[in-house]
């Protein structure tokens, strides 16, 4: 929802060049709400407006746009207006846009511009492969002396607070830039009382760190688990490089469980947004699945093939096959789904499968059990006797028995073979039940109708 | 994995009675490391370490133990010690805590031992329904006036800093509590030069509150959105109630989207984790819904009856029906997978929808063309004929068109009527394209083969 209600004025005041005004509604409000209130401003309307805010606010609001607001605004300005803007951003959001900006001369240009120092952080950060703590990480941190005292810390704190991404950890490296510990602004606050009191006789000295080539995942599970706001990265000398803060870790989580989403779907996770995949990379991360499954699939058509004679025989029984397969399909996804979900949220962990398995074993009964008595209702208004609709209850106990148990056990056998436990588990698990739910059925049939 | 590095240290010094060892063990590690390190003891014997740390970091750490443990801990132990432990938690922890311990005796005592401020904010805590911002909130905030300067306000950060939930947000409040507005202790920071800045002068007015009834979903959405450490939660005239810190907030998006996942699969969402929910409620969140899309399937049945003749007559069409109805599924399941999830992480909006069903079609074109070119492959060596084997590609194309355009459509319909796009819509779709997949198939054949 476009938020309308300043638009009419905003637009005003540029035509008027109200420059006191625009500077005004620039710092009035929360750099986020201003920039909820210029969405519905053209990209150039926008930059001009934002021209009239102090640089570190501009910048502020700018990283409150939408991603792909900023990029129509990086893509519009020429690379001098662009580099001055980019100085003011967080070091890992300006690797982050500079890559997506896909123009490499115009990167260049934007990093000429750069001081030294940013310009040298931007190519580093650039160099961490995607998906490790160093892609993560920024790298605006405070990092202070041991023998720095409370009251020092705090005037040094106090002269970064602005440029720093977090203050609320202090990092105390050795000379080496090494990290020796951690002093949260809590404890400092704690500590005024003692101002003389040294940094290396507060801080902890066992920190959970991130080491740089780590998986952004197991980042994430630490930050969550420890209830951290940001996690030191370091490399494996200890050196301090960085930090990642909870706001990118919930970024985080949110892309690996909508990958998880995608991938328990059968579709392989999306780089990028839906809309911005482009269509031949969207059909290809979907067909490949779906040719997999096709095949999967054929395996049916074979069954059914050689079970041919019945079928003539006993018309009524292809009626049910859809019904009975889907039903399979169906209790089988719910439990790998739940078993998904439990095993990456933590509440199952592998040493559980067997009561897992147990409990899956039992609900495919009592499902299967309570759908068999409706199937039985069914059949026997099809079937031409009531022992022969018998073969439908008995097909659909044993068929949601089955799903339950593919269902739960193979989301525990791809985690223990170290595989994401979502790869395409519930078309792959409705897949395995059509097969075995025909072959169930076609058996059953047999020995209750010979 | 339960981390066993230092328990028959620990069990010694308990068998030892070696207090001062057991004391070193407490405080000298990480707390959160600590309780992984107290994973493998029984309950008593952590009781036991645990009553050699002193008191607000002995709660700093029972509150890393896994939330069964905690309960196991509680159960096991008499009220007076409970309450003693209690009083140290975080108020929100404690409410849930006393929630779960299914023992309104046992409650009763501890609320008895409690202070009188505790047990009032336990009962107020208590009183809000789940799921709102209320209920997520606890109450250990730093309100100040306006009248306080920075001097003064740093000083009374640091009396309080031990007990407060976050430190990293004054409130700043009148004398009837309402919020007036908010000073990060980043600005407080900065402002250290001028000491004798009023908190009036430096706030920001515009903050961003959660109402206290308001939807915990909606609350998550802010505090991301404006990437917050916590946010105040107020009434409706706006009294400052207490605050919602960031790691609440991640642990409601991940179970909002655990949820959306179980949704997805047709399990009505768990209230606790799968292996504390009981068969009885399990098998009721799986089988209402296992019911409702057996009654759907049930039409297929009827389709297929109608339609007996032709299947009578060319047998080679009844092999090829589980084939074409799960890919019909499976590629309405990644449209609606993918739709649905990129509708929660606001990559497509609703107003985004002529652009989504047309990619969807088109995908589904793409998609269903070239699963016909392999099923021709495969229908030759099946069918009497070449012609008659062009029942098969033909049926693909149509039915993997229409399973994209249902899968891209249905979640959009559910979220435009104002409901969870995610509501059982794999299995929905998949539902539908049955029995679409059917009359497709069927009407090809008679049009081809008659």
């Amino acid at each position: 929802m476009v938020n309308t209600l300043f638009l009419p004025e905003l637009r005003e005041m540029l035509a008027d060049g109200n420059a006191s005004g625009l500077a005004e509604f620039c710092t009035a409000l929360n750099p986020a709400r201003t920039a909820d209130y210029m969405e519905g401003l053209t990209a150039d309307e926008a930059w001009q407006v934002l021209q009239h805010a102090e640089a570190p606010w501009r910048a502020e609001i700018f990283s409150y746009f939408e991603w792909d607001r900023q990029l129509e605004l990086l893509r519009s300005q020429d690379s001098a207006q662009l580099a001055d803007l980019m100085a003011q951003l967080a070091a890992d959001d300006r690797v982050d846009l500079l890559q997506e900006l896909d123009d490499q001369q115009r990167v260049d240009e934007v990093l000429a511009y750069l001081s030294v120092a940013d310009r040298r952080d931007t190519l580093r950060l650039q160099s961490y492969p995607e998906g490790t703590a160093g892609a993560l990480m920024t790298t605006e941190i405070a990092m202070l002396p041991e023998r720095l005292t409370v009251r020092g810390a705090l005037e040094e704190l106090s002269r970064q607070a602005e440029e720093l991404e977090t203050i609320y950890y202090l990092y105390v490296v050795d000379d080496e830039q090494r990290l020796r510990g951690v002093v949260s602004t809590r404890q400092l606050v704690s500590a005024l009382a003692k101002p003389d009191l040294r940094l290396g006789d507060l801080m902890e000295t066992d920190a959970i760190v991130a080491e740089v080539d780590e998986d952004q995942e197991t980042v994430a599970d630490k930050v969550a688990r420890y209830n951290l706001l940001a996690i030191p990265v370091v490399d494996s000398s200890r050196k301090l490089l960085g930090i990642i803060t909870h706001d990118d870790v919930m970024d985080v989580m949110v892309q690996e469980m909508t990958e998880d989403f995608q991938r328990i779907s059968a579709v392989s996770p999306l780089e990028e947004g839906y809309l911005e995949t482009n269509l031949l990379t969207l059909s290809w991360k979907r067909g490949t699945w779906l040719v997999v499954l096709f095949f999967g699939a054929l395996l049916t058509a074979f069954a059914l093939k050689s079970y041919g004679g019945e079928l003539q025989h006993f018309a009524w029984l292809g009626w049910f096959i859809p019904l009975i397969i889907s039903t399979g399909g169906n209790s089988g996804s719910q439990s790998a789904t739940l078993i998904i979900t439990a095993l990456s949220t933590g509440d199952v962990k592998l040493t559980d499968w067997i009561r897992v398995i147990f409990r899956e074993w039992l609900m495919g009964l009592m499902l299967g059990g309570g759908l068999a008595m409706v199937g039985m209702g069914i059949a026997i208004l099809l079937a031409p006797s009531p022992h022969d609709a018998l073969v439908i209850p008995i097909t659909i106990l044993l068929v949601v028995a089955c799903g339950t148990l593919v269902g739960a056990t193979l989301p525990l056998i791809f985690k223990r073979l170290g595989l994401d436990p979502a790869i395409m588990s519930n078309p792959f698990v409705s897949g395995i039940i059509d097969i075995v739910g025909i072959l169930i059925y076609i058996n059953v049939a047999r020995l209750i109708l010979s």
